[in-house]
């Protein structure tokens, strides 16, 4: 069974206290620059968050993004003057005193449990606050007030809207301008506006939430991701199958899943006299696949793979694009194994991994890295007691990545319930950390379905089981791919490989002959016939990020060549047809993630 | 929308009242020699089947196939008896005379409405009996007893057990012949039989009722199909999609068929605020894809095409096989488009169905013809009411079947409640002929669903849907080609389509060179290097109906050639590796339906 969606990545970084402290300083004197401009600003609450810093305010008037660099500009000011923060200790009476005539800060005071109230002051500016903060207002550097946003005093819906304004801080200007190029970059790259934009996906309310529709360019994506994976598992020895998208609850509650995981499944749905639920996982379809007749020590390995449908329960808040979606497709893999065999088949599902990476154009150590996930001997509840068995499997993972000189790193208490993993770590482009999905030793399940096979001696005996993955489910690889690739994906994946752009009318003819050629090879081919000028076609064909047009006008239409450009702007030289047509198809079969011919 | 599975179809033969007379004084005659046989026996009823009859009887022991025999005899000596049958009106007094010790029948006695009871004799029998019958036994030509089953008194049960006999009656001895050649063909050709053989699929307890696992072998075939038929609607226009196989209530409320068709639903799923259910159908999911975004006229038709998976409830006791499941996947299409772009569009649908069927080894008029659907104009209720779109829409379909010189009927009051259709008639291997999918004029869901697009005078249109299904369900197909081939299926679609089969272990090398060579084409090959005798490796090769077993011994070895052996237990001439290569290829590429090479 693969993960609940992305788990937190538990390894971050610890915290830097003093970048947290001035993040924290700047949003006083983003206070002070406000209250300079709206003296009759109440404040609510300024604490940091990641990368910088919010500060909530009741103010006469709502404000607009253009107010933004004038309060900016005020900050800049306080900063200039240097001035110090200073703080005392004083009685809550005192408190009431100081913030007479804000309402927030006294229904704070009122809750505090202390006896005391820490306050700071810089400037014109007092807060209440327990600090701690930097000597002076020179010691903030860098910083930019993001954007604004309502936000309800404590949250609630029955107390006042007031207005949120975002700052980000850093060390230093240099920080602060990668930290906004990379801001940048990352809003060009959401998966979720260049699927709208290049019409990849679309979710309809009327459908559902997290239900994407994936559209005729997406689907193309999605179509040749998955017989990539499938005709690539076949080749490697997995038996491809179909297994129900829906079983009944009594397979469930076999494996443990019910009611151990019933809160991310979907509800039992009753059915003449059964109880059937969508299936948040494969591995119980699978295992019924092998126990439906005695098996042989010589049909092991036995390597049942599907492109299977999970269902898990997913609140709304969490849905995002493609990523975290209420129904997924996962490249789900079931190997059983004698226990002598378990090292060679991780090799060989790392190999497949690492191919499948490369292929997708992912780098090791720079766009993944492996985790071993080990077990707590002592942890009976949440790990099935079996020492010895443990220490065996994570042994076994443990050398095959150390023999294969893989990137990895160790954790603990992070296994499966039923053994250790070891974790597909994917780099976003964001540069976060997170588990793709898993390669998972399991001594438990065979136990429980009773699996066995015939051994050589003719006595049976209990197999073990290696669930796996290969590129994850596929809504989160188009989602990564997408992202990765801002859209400008390799040929082979690109939903139009090529747009044939006649030069004029009288150039159609001959753009269709094109056409028709390319087509018969399999060639994802369109022309470009709309009543436009040539250079806009060329700019749209760009924005639709497709990798080569073929520009033909007279001299093409005599020579029988094309004249290739990239989405990139490049020039190529011209071609003939037939050297085209075999240069391109070179690119897609090998899979080539470079666009020169 | 596809219809509920496969409908029975109303166009039997009218029933021929003559022999179904016949049958019924089979039955008497059954029954008098069993009385001969067993003279304690009781007795329950004894009415006319499809094909025949049937008897209850309450007798001192239990049956077993070896009396049916001495039955058939004693009613053997009957006929040439030539007893005649007479009958007379009885009071019900008199009748629980005559039936005094006959308990079930004195129960029927006791319930009849009418005063009198009409009792038919021949020879020592006497039975309760509306008739009419044949004048005398000598009538009786053809027949034969079939099979015992245990049956309810009254199909209750908490009533006693009865034993009832199965027989069939012909007019002549020919055609009871042809008729059990038939039942033994249907019995062997029987795909639940076949797959089970073949290990195509599986269903386990575990899992539920009407929920197919594909094994290796069957995933195979089915993923074959699919590739075909998204590849072949791919380049005929269609644009191939992936949509939800669930969605919100809302969806289906909109498109009317909740709560219309409710109980063929499955429950609906409260997760979070949704109410979601599976989905019955594809065409609402596909209607959202063409709503997402604007459509100008350029767009049309917009073949919108899917292999859509859909959730139908089924009652236990109606799933068979793969026949009628509780889950299946349609290759699904829904075109937009304008009205008068119709005829064209329902052309370019028929010749791809025409295409298919025959790639799938149907013949037109044989196995498969259309039924034209039509509505009623008086039946307000249960057609949308509009009778110049009927009578264009009927009109259309009917004008493009005439034109293309279609094997077509018409049948009226057929059609979906928002028009006309054309069905696909299949006959299975019993020449029972059934719905098996069809093609729809929709004028209705567009109104429903708010469709339009711009037309070339910039003003918003309504478009027509087509809905059509290109072979069906893909499990029905599958169930319908493994009793079409009987198992011995066309090569494109063989799990292994070759099988080396090396004369003795020195010739291993030489297999295994083959194997990978063939492998390299994308040939499913195998090499059977069991430790059994090369006879006894071509009879299991032969009873897996796989098309090829090359036999590769000395000669073989030396001289780079493979002998091919077909699974008919023809002989081919030798031929080179590359040779067979290149054949076996074409057959494979091309679907050819013939196994020589």
């Amino acid at each position: 069974m693969q993960g609940k969606n992305m788990t937190n990545n538990k390894d971050e970084k610890a915290i830097d206290e003093k970048l947290d402290t001035m993040r924290h300083s700047t949003a006083h004197v983003m206070a002070e620059a406000v209250k300079s401009i709206f003296p009759e600003a109440k404040f609510g609450i300024g604490p940091t968050i990641e990368n910088g810093f919010y500060y909530d305010f009741d103010l006469p008037r709502t404000l607009t993004p253009e107010d933004l660099p004038v309060i900016e500009a005020k900050m800049q000011e306080i900063v200039k003057a240097n001035l110090p923060f200073s703080y005392e200790l004083v009685s809550k009476d005192e408190a009431r005193r100081i913030f007479a005539g804000q309402p927030y800060k006294l229904e704070l005071i009122d809750e505090l449990p202390e006896e005391k109230v820490t306050v700071y002051r810089q400037g014109n500016f007092v807060d209440m606050c327990r600090g701690p903060h930097v000597k002076s207002t020179g010691e903030i550097k860098a910083f930019k007030l993001m954007s604004i946003a309502g936000a309800y005093w404590r949250g609630s819906e029955k107390r006042p809207m007031l207005q949120r304004i975002y700052g980000v801080a850093f060390n230093n200007q240099k920080e602060l301008d990668e930290y906004l190029v990379t801001q940048e970059e990352i809003k060009k790259r959401d998966h979720r506006k260049i699927g709208k934009d290049l019409d990849l996906f679309v979710f309809m309310d009327l459908v559902g939430k997290g239900l994407p529709i994936f559209t005729e360019k997406g689907s193309i994506i999605r179509r040749t991701l998955e017989r990539f994976v499938v005709d690539e598992e076949i080749k490697r020895g997995y038996k491809h199958v179909y297994t129900p998208d829906l079983a009944n609850i009594e397979l469930y509650k076999t494996s443990g899943h019910y009611p151990y995981y019933k809160d991310s499944m979907y509800p039992v749905m009753k059915v003449d006299e059964e109880e059937l639920m969508l299936r948040p996982m494969t591995c119980p379809h699978h295992f019924q696949y092998y126990a439906s007749k005695p098996r042989s020590y010589r049909e092991l390995p036995f390597r049942i793979a599907e492109l299977a449908k999970q269902f898990r329960y997913e609140k709304s808040g969490e849905l995002t694009g493609l990523m975290r979606v209420r129904s997924f497709c996962l490249a789900d893999s079931h190997i059983i194994c004698q226990k002598d065999q378990a090292t060679g088949e991780l090799n060989s599902v790392l190999d497949l991994i690492e191919y499948m990476a490369s292929a997708l154009g992912y780098k090791a150590g720079e766009n993944y890295r492996y985790r071993l996930s080990l077990g707590d001997r002592k942890d009976d509840k949440k790990y099935y007691k079996d020492d010895e068995s443990w220490d065996f499997a994570e042994n076994v993972l443990r050398q095959v990545l150390i023999q294969r000189k893989a990137n990895y790193f160790e954790v603990e208490k992070e296994a499966a319930f039923y053994g250790p993993k070891i974790d597909i770590q994917m780099k976003n482009v964001a540069g976060k950390e997170d588990t793709a999905f898993t390669v998972q030793y399991d001594f438990v399940m065979p136990k429980r379905f009773k699996l066995s096979y015939i051994d050589k001696d003719g006595k049976g005996k209990e197999p073990i089981v290696i669930h796996r993955s290969s590129i994850g489910a596929i809504e989160r690889t188009m989602a990564f791919l997408i992202e990765h690739y801002a859209g400008a994906f390799p040929v082979w994946l690109s939903p139009v490989q090529a747009v044939i752009i006649p030069v004029s009318d009288l150039h159609l003819e001959y753009a269709r002959k094109l056409e028709a050629e390319l087509k018969t090879a399999d060639i994802r081919i369109q022309v470009d016939d709309r009543n436009e000028r040539m250079n806009q076609k060329i700019r749209d064909a760009q924005l639709e990020k497709i990798p080569y047009m073929l520009v033909v006008g007279n001299k093409e239409a005599e020579n029988g060549t094309v004249s290739v450009r990239l989405r990139t702007g490049e020039q190529l030289p011209s071609l003939s047809l037939d050297e085209f047509k075999s240069k391109i198809k070179q690119v897609i079969v090998e899979r080539v993630n470079e666009l020169k011919l």
